[in-house]
């Protein structure tokens, strides 16, 4: 038996990223998974947080937004709430911790890419969603600035994506849940994978229920899945860009 | 001479409103003025704020934000910051009080309309087209109330847009500034005006300068003159609802 | 038929303005406006903020404030629930940008000029009482620090006052608004004018309500007129100082 | 030797106290103590606090604050800065307290009396010079409420006064000082005392020193001197009702 | 080779539980492992949030919290910043949501069990403690409202631990990391699972590095049996009332 | 009669301090009075708060928290709340200034030394206990430094202990109250003492309450009662440190 929107239990919904959405980022997409819609922009400044000062190294700072009526309900922005929901400095910090997994932060000077990643629709999987979009803004501002000369190589070591697999209440393991998929999941997993295969993040949870180690070589398997496929469409939107990923610095390295 | 763009001193920037942009708000537009890009969205919710109890009449609310990076310089959020800017107060304000001028609120209940207006993309009169959009969002959203039978009559007593006008540093009068015509501008005025030609919102601002009455007399003018190619503009995206705006309230006074 | 309490429709409420209010601050007064008080102070501080640093141009702050029991009803501190009002913002923003208009901040040097308007009674028009004590304050410290030879020449370049004029309910323009006329009116405009009759600020409102172009001018008339009382009184107060006004600033030119 | 000013060492500042100073409050004085001047307001609220609710008692909640000017170096408000400094709510606390020892709460229902002491000028003793004024105004509201016959009994079991003394640098004992000699004390003690002659408060702290009981036992007997001189003021100003402070509470428990 | 403190790459730190540490609350313990100290209580409240209000249902909500010196280096408290860190929120949500998992919320009525964990003295695995700690605590309050005949049975469906494996630079998978080790390890991960060897949450994380399938299935194996030996532990210092976790719900069952 | 733990009226609780309490801080303690039980640690950071910089001096900043469960009834935190406060504000500016009167701030550079006061159960005393506690961490912290040669001598003056003293409903004077005492408490005063019997902080209030003159000498007889039974405790724990104290700073003196 299928999912209610039809699709195999191992089937991403449709992807599409679209590049240079706005006029102003330095890397700026739109990407769009199933009805999820986000805004990921990427802006570079030249300077680092108090920590890092010194350090000769770059840093990314990643932040996360939903507008107030991306989802069913209207939500109170946390602007006028005064303070960030638990939830949303999860995200951030996991968005910037992927990230930076695959940036060489030696090779960008002293400066913080930051990563915006504005949910303007909401249907499920917007971390993931996010990941995925972002790191092609990142790669595209990257790439903009050794256009620009102001780096020598493009310091991205590997493709970066992310997809969310869960179990339902009828203990079959999905691929890129939608939201009331989501809802009524008993597992819930988040999968951020690099384009060799290795995991960067692995974070998932059974909200009142648990899940065996069966259960989760299976979720890994359909994960490792779309991760694939979501490579290719970031390849594809990423042109001859793509081809520097991971090269650069071996170049570099060959000196 | 015209001005840096090509335009006339009084002629608008290309303006479109795309409609039904998002799925989830009751109504929703995109507007763009020039490269000014705004989501626009009307939520209804079925209570009033504290104050408002027990009055059996309705309220508007209205929210404004910018993306970090709608602007050319990435901004810091306010809900990284944990508060709202007094610009962001005073635009919020400002958009609530003119929607609120051109609805009967004692006919939609004890119910309140959230205007959020997200800025995506800006280059000057972000809260004029803020304004323009959130009217025909509510609008939409109002009849769809009343296709749905929650309201008897659609509740909008006229149309209402807004524009800004300003002085450059020659002295000219400008209609409808971009940023950098903005930036530079020793006058700033910003006009909300209903669709029978009656002021809503006038206020217009002197930097480190003043203007006399005889230019405030000639901003208004063209003002006005925007003011009328901006409600032909929303007539067309409403369609068939345009016809209604004025009329039900007449309607039922006739009964 | 005159208003409530006895005044023609373009009367001002009685103003005085009691200089040398406090003993700390470089200039201070205490305005009344019918049954409204405000103490103006004005404090002039050796530094400016962080985006001026470096222009060898000065700053205007304005802050405002009630007292909790300036009203009718009791209001809950700003300062207890731990953030500024939208309205306070605004307020706040009007008061330092009018008095921005009227100094030449290239002859104060890296220097701000803290302008605290506190209403201790308030009975509407505390804006615009603001605007016009504040003035006289701010000018009676620069001539001090003329006076201390800090400063060649008092770089104020006009008189500056501040009246409210209103729609009510039977469609009667009236000047300088006491509280009940203020809390019934259909339309409350704001205007900040300088000593030669240009406008440096223009905020009409129309909550729930619109008005004509008509109406504007008329609003406009009683507004002039109340205007030129309020720069008398001004000029009486400041004796000497009065004179000196927009001249100092020729001379210079003059050289 | 006398001090800097002139005064004996167990001398007070002229004190005055002017009563129904501002329009709106139940009861409001203007209290001056040498260059310090406060505006104690006192405002009746007919509800308490949620921890009261349900007592059939009252309670009093008192507020302090300075303007920015009252020093000689202007301060940044709290409500700018969004939370209220230790010293502050420490006042706050003790005027509340204090004002409490002398009220029958059980006398004046659920309500709560709110005590607003804001400084206007500031040259040491505001806090003292707060509870001294606060008391009057807080007396002549309670009176105001018995001729309204809100309230059977005028609810003050006795006068109510604070005064400081300290020890200077060349160790002598000094009553009610000023800032210069604020600043320099090596023992500051504030004393709240009740007409009959007994503390309410006490708080002697000796900053990077300490003070022997001697030096305490003389302390006391300055500050009863002052005392009993701070009554006969707020005894005058009071008239009639200073007659039934601590009268009315008998001839009901008469009944 | 060993590790640092000799243990092997897959031995715990010494583990104890000591129970009643408290006076106050309903169950308390102090966890120590290895040098991480920390205070977890389990304070029940007869009501729940807002949110959960007619669910009949209860909630378990976590706190978690550092002394400021339990540190190597002084951390500034939370309390004085204003606000909580992403980090502590993150630890709180993941503490709350493992205890949520292993306890019947429908058989503890409309109550809101408050779960705190405050570490007194940090060296790596403070959120695993806190969470083996809390399940301590929070049974023996459940135990004790069952003996005090509050609810009728023992909530609890299964023992509940939690467990940090890692990879070090040297590419060895470890058990349980001490604070060097973790500041140094490539991967962390946080696994909790129920005494039946199921997850609930596993979280792992390559900050700036990445892990592949193999590797993880190493850390899982390891953190498998480390598991093991905190349940004995935890049985150990439960006593009696181990014997009763998982069964009641059984029992009730069955009736 | 006796008290209702048995006590004399002018007899202490038992009290223990345990030193080097925790592994981290440069001093600590754990120190019981009776069921009340607080960490005190001591952390040294080098430098000053900005009001302090330049002027060769050292600081003592303290902190004050409660674990929310360590009375009765669970306590939200202050870190959740967002906000301190006026009880802690007023706790740790009692605190902060105590220490500050026997340490000569001179000698240590310009260091802040941090002392966080942690009440993990409480039942009355905990400001006092914390002072008492503190001292004694503190002190270690200070002859460590000296032990490193970081200063060159042990910079405290004198010895110095708290207690609290307060009157029953019964008008009895008793040392050292517990909560339930504190709690029906009419006058609550706490004492601050020097070694040599001087007072640094004397605050006494009657809560809605008085206290005489005879009153007010009577509890002080039994608070220097207690106090010198609290120095004999200090000293006994500190060991040759004690020999020390008010020493050294002598023998400078001397050269």
């Amino acid at each position: 038996m299928t999912r209610a929107d039809g699709r195999e239990l191992d089937e991403l919904r449709p992807v599409t990223i679209d590049t240079e959405f706005l006029k102003h980022p330095e890397g700026s997409v739109l990407i769009t998974v199933g009805e999820t819609k986000v805004i990921c922009t990427a802006s570079i400044e030249d300077r680092v947080p108090p920590f890092m000062r010194g350090s000769k190294k770059g840093w990314i700072a990643a932040e996360y937004s939903m507008l107030p009526r991306a989802t069913e309900q209207r939500n109170i922005r946390e602007a006028a709430k005064g303070k960030l929901s638990g939830r949303t400095m999860e995200i951030q910090r996991l968005i910037g911790r992927s990230l930076r997994s695959v940036v060489d932060l030696t090779k960008i000077g002293e400066r913080t890419i930051w990563v915006d990643c504005d949910v303007i629709q909401a249907d499920g999987g917007t971390r993931t969603a996010s990941i995925t979009g972002a790191f092609v803004a990142m790669t595209m501002a990257l790439q903009q600035y050794k256009n620009d000369e102001k780096i020598k190589t493009l310091p991205i070591t590997d493709f970066l994506a992310a997809v969310s697999v869960g179990v339902d209440p009828e203990q079959r393991e999905l691929l890129d849940l939608c939201y009331t998929e989501d809802a009524s999941a008993e597992v819930d997993m988040n999968i951020v994978m690099t384009g060799n295969g290795k995991f960067v993040e692995l974070q998932g949870t059974g909200e009142e229920a648990s899940y065996s180690r069966e259960q989760l070589n299976h979720l890994l398997d359909i994960g490792e899945k779309g991760m694939k496929e979501l490579f290719l469409i970031q390849k594809a939107v990423l042109g001859d860009t793509a081809e520097k990923i991971g090269r650069n610095t071996e170049e570099k390295e060959a000196k």
